[in-house]
């Protein structure tokens, strides 16, 4: 592959002009504006000072600016990956302290390099692992436990958890000792965050507003909550009165930072840094792909991977924790018109002039207003219709969504997803494992074949001709053998089995064996096996085992000329008559 | 279902006569002369004192014949079951300990719940996961790990270990210490053991014997080793000149045992527990369907489930460890003519017996000939054509089988396994994500639609037809995504793709959401979504969602019927004049 393959960059870059300059401006302002809020509030999710959130939204957005293949896809903090961060550290080291900030490095390091390794090995695949029932339940569940979790910076106690049976408990005991004036702020700001949410676009717009001007200040909601709350804690000196505030951000631009290079400690994070690059790859790629479609253009998976890559060793090597691509603030960046990811590098601009900037006034911020903002943008996660439909749909995913929920929300995040990941291929593995079988007989006066069960067909008794409606391979090809003794084993007057491979799209090794097999067991029994109908590729492979050299029986070009040859007319038609009473 | 299922002891019971006795007699005397040594060889390949392996095979053997359905399998200790217990215990207890044997009861005991419960929760399908090529090449590697560890016995001298690279250093270092005395007998019983094996028969005929009688007599060739070793080590009192010997056996049959019922350890072995029964129960029914087939008879998976599964609860509560069905036992004991699981019965009374009367003289057997028992058992298993074969066949079973084997040999039989494992569904995952799709077209003068690239058909400019040769679902979904967007990119012209369904035997929930993304995708681009010959089920199953309502789309009965609607005759006329270049 040609390196410039891995340069998405190039392409765009050579024709970037003003005009997407202007548009790209725009969007990174907007973004920007969204950002600052958003990446305090997860670092705080994450169990980390508020500055790495800021830290992680310069860095990762330039280097993903480079590899990325996605135009409008805005990466940073998230919350669903901040989640999983605290999940996998908190058991580790204590919240906050150093060995925490360093482990944190290594997480986003140890992702960065997963995530390239799956881009240069094209590993991507290994993302279908993450069905959609199973992603929809773990984000759904993710956000009410992260919602529950900041309920404590509402009442101003503490609590600790990674499970509902570990938060609810330690909220309730806590609650007697809940500060009022934080849970003002808390409220105060949850209910202007959720108004501005549903109505602040359209009030603007009765306000005289154009639409598009209207939907990019409501974005600026959160700011607005952070100003107010400052200015009231800085006017009434409510951090003296016990509001906890986000406290002194170091200023200036993150330097080089080093993760902790701890060999056990890695191998204990990798399986923690294996789920979060998934996932996060999984959330990125379906947003970015739904945005791409929107202007018919197309994002490589690949460079996505070593995008998102890039972008967390970005975060490892200057201060960060894991990131990704968000979904709410691409779909941001996309509406205000973001063109290229030149308005990522932007935004990476505006936040850097931020922490140069903001960051002594921010030390006021309650740190109630970043739980009501987490609270809020995560509750718009939750959506509990997915699990009815999918439940209707089909019992097998539902139970496969049911359960990540139940994971997450009972055990943790992580064992919420490995449960779903291995009910998912279980009942997979069931459904498939007993395919559909169905007796065939031909359609008087056509060359057709047909289920006996639920077409009046004439079946020959020497013959008994079988059609397989799945691929042969390993989940079934027990089954196969168990199905065809019992049906033999029921028709003594058999001579001849012949397979109908019309459904077949794949042999494997574990099917050739059975197949083997089965053509011995019926030997003995007194039986030849044949097939008929089968696909090209599928014989292309037979023909490379001595399968078709072993098994006595023909391959016929069709099941008719199998008939046709295997009960000549004359019988035929004699059998026929015998068997007048079957036909229905 | 009935209670009378889950005993089929009830029907052959009822019908068994004195014919049925007399043969099934004799090959449980044949049987019983083949197991006596080979359990007390087993024994010592688990790491447990030799009075275990026939207490393996008294109760065990009792269990099944209640509730077994196959005719003909000899159930007792087996090499690979064996090999894998002391996998599990060595780890944890000092070998022969009293921890170490209440360990391998309790090892059983979790390994009889476990096949009970598949039994009664239908889960048997769970043997799927062992796919022919990674049961395979774990047979395989097993035999040749069983067969270097046996060398110590025939060096007589001391060395442990679960893979080679532990094995084989230690076994070179020991070699100056090898004792020839053990060497001698060592070598002498492999010498007569392979010759009886491959040659002993032949030789028996030729001396006039009926086939029938050089074949049950051939079986003895172990016995007679022993018979001779034990007389030498007594004569020249090779004991007292350091040839190891099994040493005192506790005469009379087992006592009520019970396991260790420690909860922590139970949850430790409870993986092994499940890999043993898996390995177990796959062996165990492949040889029984073989040999049922042969008479046109039937085994039940769940009956043979709750057959081994009572068989190790025996086991435990008898002072045994974990069973199976035989291979070659197996066979013997249906060669010699065994026509009911009486058989069994008889050779639990033959074992009983010998326990009681037998002991004593079998305090002066050389180890080094139950080392040689061993070895020619195992190596029989080692099949390196299979590699081969599997390998030419298909290239990704291959390397699972090729994974599994160096798994097993170079780490421990549990990791080889888990990696054979982990590794087919990783590899099948990756061969069902890129499904083949087709883009088709009309065949001239026809109402058929093949694919572009093989057949000279006419395609229409606003209507792309799209045949996918797979069901869809979470491997897949994704992928589906990336194509139709891929494809859709690069024909501008395109008003209305249609899906063509013929392949598809399911829409899972995460292929539905696909569907549903790429009809909305399609939609903002100007396309709309349609799809033809969708099966019965799948069309149930859809109308169980809204898709049907929201896609916006029609779903036509025939490719056909679906350009006769969309591309009306005369556009269609005109399309295909100006697009007959593209025919060809």
């Amino acid at each position: 592959m040609n390196w410039r393959h891995w340069l998405p960059c190039l392409e765009w870059g050579r024709r970037y002009d003003r005009a997407n300059a202007a548009q790209d401006g725009l969007a990174a302002l907007i973004v920007t504006l969204m950002l600052v809020p958003q990446s305090l509030a997860y670092a705080m999710l994450a169990g980390l000072p508020p500055v790495t959130g800021l830290y992680a939204s310069i860095v990762p957005l330039l280097a993903y600016a480079l590899f990325g293949s996605s135009r409008t896809l805005a990466v940073g903090p998230v919350a669903v990956v901040s989640l999983m961060t605290t999940a996998a550290l908190t058991p580790l080291f204590p919240l906050g302290s150093a060995a925490y900030v360093g482990a944190a490095l290594l997480l986003a390091l140890l992702s960065g390099l997963l995530l390239a390794a799956m881009a240069v090995l094209r590993l991507g695949f290994l993302a279908n692992f993450l069905s959609h029932p199973v992603i929809s339940g773990f984000i759904g569940a993710s956000g009410l436990l992260i919602a529950v979790g900041q309920l404590k910076h509402l009442l101003g106690v503490t609590a600790a958890g990674e499970s509902l049976p570990q938060l609810l408990p330690q909220l309730w005991l806590a609650l007697p000792g809940m500060h009022w004036q934080t849970l003002l702020i808390g409220l105060l700001s949850l209910t202007w965050l959720w108004w501005a949410r549903i109505r602040l676009k359209s009030t603007l717009q009765r306000l005289g507003l154009s639409a598009q001007l209207a939907g990019n200040l409501s974005k600026a909601a959160p700011v607005l909550a952070i100003v107010a709350a400052i200015v009231a804690v800085t006017l009434l000196q409510l951090d003296r009165a016990g509001v906890k505030v986000v406290g002194a951000i170091p200023q200036g631009l993150p330097g080089l930072t080093l993760p902790t290079l701890d060999p056990a400690l890695a191998l204990q994070l990798l399986p923690a840094a294996l789920l979060i690059s998934l996932v996060g790859f999984v959330e990125s790629v379906s947003v970015g792909q739904t945005l791409a479609a929107k202007r018919r253009q197309r994002i490589q998976p690949n460079n996505e991977l070593l995008g998102l890559g890039a972008a967390n060793l970005g975060a490892a090597l200057s201060g960060g924790f894991p990131v990704t691509g968000g979904f709410a603030r691409s779909v941001v960046n996309y509406d205000a018109g973001a063109q290229t990811p030149m308005a990522g590098v932007f935004t990476a601009a505006g936040i850097g002039l931020s922490v140069i900037l903001l960051t002594p006034l921010l030390h006021n911020l309650p740190q109630a207003v970043l739980g009501a903002t987490i609270i809020v943008a995560v509750l718009s996660l939750v959506d509990l219709g997915s699990l009815r439909r999918t439940w209707r749909y089909s019992r097998q995913d539902g139970i496969a969504q049911l359960a990540t929920m139940l994971g997450v929300l009972l055990i943790g995040v992580e064992t919420g997803i490995l449960i779903g990941v291995g009910l998912s291929l279980l009942l997979f593995l069931w459904r498939t494992s007993q395919p559909h079988i169905a007796v065939v007989g031909q359609v008087p006066g056509s060359e057709h074949f047909r289920n006996v069960e639920r077409f009046a067909v004439i079946e020959t008794p020497s013959v008994l001709s079988l059609r397989v409606d799945e691929s042969l391979y390993f989940p079934n090809a027990r089954y196969l053998e168990e199905r065809i003794g019992e049906l033999i084993a029921g028709r003594p007057r058999v001579r001849h089995l012949v397979l109908m491979c019309s459904g077949v799209n794949l042999i494997d090794a574990s099917a050739l064996e059975s197949l083997e097999t089965i053509a011995e067991r019926l030997h003995t029994a007194g039986v030849q096996l044949h097939l008929s109908e089968v696909k090209g590729p599928v014989m292309d492979q037979l023909r490379r085992s001595d399968f078709l050299q072993q098994f006595g029986g023909q391959v016929f070009i069709s099941q008719f000329e199998a008939l046709k040859t295997l009960a000549p007319p004359r019988a035929h038609a004699a059998s026929q008559a015998g068997d007048e009473r079957k036909t229905r």
